[in-house]
């Protein structure tokens, strides 16, 4: 029933490469089926003002798309001289989702920025951000911790995301494009390794969704992550 | 425990004043609490350019706040030369909840905008400009049905949102200022009057909850937006 | 022969209502006629970078109008990514005017900041916002006084504003928007309770005007400014 | 006791000399004591849109300021990204008030831009570009109706302006900068060259003034304004 | 004397990988030493307004940086709001450099954006993009040929680019970022297959330089392009 | 053969007239034909952040154009809310030119901004302003040495500039816009009063040149300028 001739449950193949971003602290390429998105970590040794003599550090994101990752060419945003209400909505969230998994406190007063730029894009490319995005976290606090600047590890679990929406009335995980631009309700569930939920975002689009639809979704969404983030520990 | 006094299940006082705009199709200025919002609808006779010649027309939404709705004076964003990505969130999320409330094709090719101007905050002002914009829609379609321009009524049913979130570790509905500072998780319920769902986003702020969490909240969010689509049937 | 039916020299119902906005250190919701500005002053413990140091304290003023205020929607200035000239006009001249009554030393190294948000226009808005204006900053002044801050009165005299113009050849008061829209000559006077001019702009849109003319268009502002400065006091 | 001896009547010396711009329609250089603008007028065949169909067109301006125009450096505006409020509030004067002297029907569906470029400041900016404006406006009309494109000459009557001020509690007039920034009232007459009005624009900066203190201006610029004519009409 | 050990005239390995990105009609990754390029060529049936109705088509480029493509994070530009002077000026150069050799009538009335994207940097960025740019828009070019959509090839010869100039006193090819931050002289040759020129840009940064040194670069380009035109036959 | 009749290696007659801005460190008017340039330069006692401590000072630039410097009036870049790519590229060329002449450990931690405002373009705008921006910056020095602020001349030697280009297949000097828009190659040549290079920029505009050609074009060049800086020396 699904284009792709995937199961209901089935998510496409995942892949991570590391250290493909050679200044990078942390770096990687994660590929989810036709979604591939470059993610390198930027260690900063200077926390943002608002936390100035806190002594906690901040991780925050940013997300690009280059113009042809598309099936049409979108306007560059550099060019069109502002960031677009999808981008910022989109860094917000991967920013907001990773720090969830941070003690800020034992990161110490330094930035860490991660860079999420979309090469190629089938749907999700929000999800494949946050969990690409997480992995090249992990390398930079590695680097960290291996040059004795944290003392513990400030990350306090796997942090990966999944969309899931309802598809032709049924409930499908890890949406391509053709779902994605289809589905009547659709959205992204953030979620820990161990199984918490940092964020969800559900959102109808063209077909409001009942409380059991909503429940299905939770479902799919917690053995999605799982599979995610075993390829998180693969890759590292 | 609350610092209101309020149960954890209790909402704010609501109340909606229709028709304090002389020259919008429909307006009113909603009250929840201490969160004062104006809103108003304006039809316009075009659709937008993506949608000339489809038969169907759109319903958008933009939010603002007065500099000194806070506690402390925000800078204007017309000042700083451009919404900032908060207030981009917020108006893409009420058009797209209003939107799954109406029928596009019944409205015909025209648009109607929704400004949600924030007079005074106090918490939950999205989920007010949302209750409150839907309240403004309805005047506005009231007007074009009576004025023969639609034939059949384009509002499917009530909108109406409510916040929760999880404040000293209890679930809570309709989080004031004073808990949402403080709460580890909060989000926003996006309802139907019949119950369905139209958009959920729950994330966490300092602590990741659990599926038995996200379900007490989801039945918190059901009896608050129940309370909420009973103001608006009172003030139409 | 006004639209209205308004005598040449009267004015439109004034009123002022206090402390509307509860974060403001002073407030006003002033209506003339069918022009609604809601004003606040914020008090900032801080001058200007041009002033540190020199003892002297600043008051300035920013100016915005709801889309809807006006009988065909507005596009919003923070959306449009800048502030119109229009509007940068206006809240150079309110700035300016209530600056006229201040002893900025006795004010001390602290900034006043007067927000003037239009909530319906129908004719003299800035006049409105001038007049309003001056109220919120006594409020806020008064506050100051109270908790010591300053030990003389920073305000010199109360400053109130009035738009007079030449409409269907005749000189005339207060405008409303279908004078306004129509007369040949139109302009505003600020002045002080006790009568003294602070700013006179009159502007030829049409019809040039002669020295008798502007003889009377003075005579009628007096007046006019007049009438402002009683419902101020009245209000305080 | 003015700075350059002047007396309080005297204006600096005018010059103005035509067609230095090998490429406007019409243009000239005027100086009014130190301060020098190049002004030229660029008819444009076409209307602006809000004029399209009615038969009528439109005169506008543009003003700007050499960095070095003035004894401090001045960031350039184009390098800053926008025109500031200063800018913006003098291109309107000079454009409503080249306008007030137009008869735009006379002139039919074209568009004439006035630009004031200020290649040396020394007070009174505005109104040598008005004055100078006007000029070229002169100019390019000749040339529209040498060429047979205008039938009925489209200027009604000459249009220059003058500063005139309160300097040491004396009236002034034509104030250069040294005067204009010690000023506790100053400001612009605009008038037609039959003595009409066509702009005041007087505003209190460190003392209000009083009515009679007004009347005096007024006389200073009606004679002001005089001699400025005389200069524009050996001009041409 | 190298940093590298390289000869003089000895290039950086060269690799051009193509089809790499799914959506695009041509596309590769070119690698130059440590400098790696996307590159996108993206077909658009519509030319640029200019050119409407004369039968002549137009190629463009754009050229962007991933913000960790350097040792250190540079901001992006997308965020920071506009395009910096460096982007804007090698965007031109590019989009020159490529249209050199395309007979823009053969292209009929459509446009081919081409889209550089700097993955890694190590000097010579805008040389990559220009020899990766012509391979993406060769893959291009086939695929309007394969599918009739244009007559005769509108490509009159390979496009390519080498850096040269003066390091250590001596004059060198194909600069690394070791390099070029400490050249006295550097700049950028642009020949097509046949070893004609399209731009030359050489630029004294520190130390001015010859006639005779100028020509010791002419020879070294020259002999550098040809191995670049090799590579790109070599990839199609 | 050349619209103007002249030789092709016949530069066009250049004056520059010097110390025509007031209150500019340095100034000049410089004429090459019907080319215009308003040259100043601005001395500031304080370098730019990146110098801060270094005992280096620096050089830059900035270009503009009034709107009716050309044939058709161009769009106002401060009006335009940026400066396009053509003059970011042109004022970066200015400065990076004049900073080659220039010992800036000599000039101390100051900054000199040179502003090159184009009155009447007929080509060769950008050559004309690092010819007259040489000759404010050596007026501006001559002030610094005169007020014994600096102690060694910090300028080497003169700093001119030519175009050069290939104009009906012939190699011609100091192309007027008639030219400057129908030659197949065009570009220019910065150098030194001693005949060093600076700066070689030579782009093919239609059609593409050979070794030989770019030969003449260098010996063109190195005539032209030489009259440029006989002119520099003959007005200072």
């Amino acid at each position: 029933m699904r284009p792709s001739g995937r199961n209901l449950s089935e998510m496409r193949p995942i892949s991570i490469e590391t250290g493909v971003m050679r200044h990078a602290e942390g770096s990687c390429l994660i590929k989810v089926g036709g979604t591939h998105v470059l993610c390198s970590a930027s260690v900063e040794e200077k926390a943002p003002p608002f936390l100035r003599g806190t002594g906690k550090g901040w991780v925050t994101a940013e997300y690009g798309m280059l113009p042809r990752a598309t099936n049409t060419r979108n306007r560059r945003e550099a060019a069109a001289g502002k960031q677009g209400g999808r981008t910022v909505e989109i860094q917000r969230l991967i920013g907001r989702s990773l720090r969830a998994g941070v003690d800020l406190r034992a990161l110490g007063e330094r930035q860490i920025v991660v860079d999420c730029d979309v090469i190629q894009a089938d749907g999700g490319t929000r999800c494949a951000s946050i969990t690409g995005g997480w992995v090249a976290l992990r390398l930079a606090m590695n680097k960290l911790i291996a040059a004795d600047l944290v003392t513990s590890d400030p990350l306090l679990d796997n942090v990966a995301a999944v969309s899931c929406g309802i598809y032709a009335g049924q409930p499908v995980v890890d949406l391509d494009y053709a779902e994605d631009s289809e589905a009547g309700t659709d959205g992204n569930f953030v979620m820990t390794g161990a199984g918490q939920l940092i964020e969800v975002q559900m959102s109808a689009e063209g077909a409001t969704f009942s409380r059991p639809q909503m429940t299905e979704l939770l479902d799919l969404a917690d053995a999605g992550v799982a599979k995610l983030v075993e390829a998180q520990k693969a890759a590292i």
